[in-house]
């Protein structure tokens, strides 16, 4: 029972698209990542997945239509919803989804990161 | 699919320790909070809490080391923890859970709030 700063974690890795584990509750996850540019359209068959800006400015790219959402904004993308997160500058999120949950969802390619690590 | 701005959604009520949903995914629901004062020991025996601290200092009283949190940091109290939030001068916190968790877990008293609002 530690408590996390976010601030703290964010400053112990520097490497985009690449979330790590920093907390663990009722099967699911709390990560934060960092973008920067454009990921991969993907979607979870089976998870809904948060993203909570906590630095920045993220553009969510939805087939309909686009969100953006700036510090202290939160968007839940729901099971099935093909997104692709695109970030002008670099941005800090904070996720909330299931432990399941991979990064590329339905798409598997060199942005695919199978072993979160923890921090 | 509507983005939530915490800070407009903090400003739509005033009422502290009365819990209102802003999202729902995989089970689990987020929501937000006005704590001023004392709450109540209580804890949950199926549900992790996690406490996000978005503005103020929150006081986590456990029955072992107490944890004060600030801005920008998280706490999760573990199923079957007791714990007492207390907060000097008002905390906005944010909260994820089981959509199955009651705000004073196995205590029921005047605090108690069985269906919360969503804002």
């Amino acid at each position: 029972m530690i408590k996390v700063n976010l601030a703290e974690k964010f400053a112990l890795f520097s490497e985009c698209w690449s979330p790590r584990i920093v907390g663990e509750l009722n099967g699911q996850q709390v990560k934060i990542v960092k973008l920067k540019g454009e990921f991969v359209w993907h979607h979870h068959d089976d998870e809904d997945e948060l993203f909570l800006v906590v630095k920045g400015r993220l553009l969510m790219r939805l087939r309909g239509e686009d969100v953006v959402l700036e510090e202290g904004e939160f968007f839940i993308v729901p099971r099935g919803v093909e997104h692709m997160p695109v970030a002008d500058e670099e941005v800090y999120a904070l996720l909330f989804e299931p432990a399941s949950t991979l990064n590329t969802g339905n798409v598997r390619n060199e942005r695919t990161v199978d072993n979160l690590k923890r921090v």
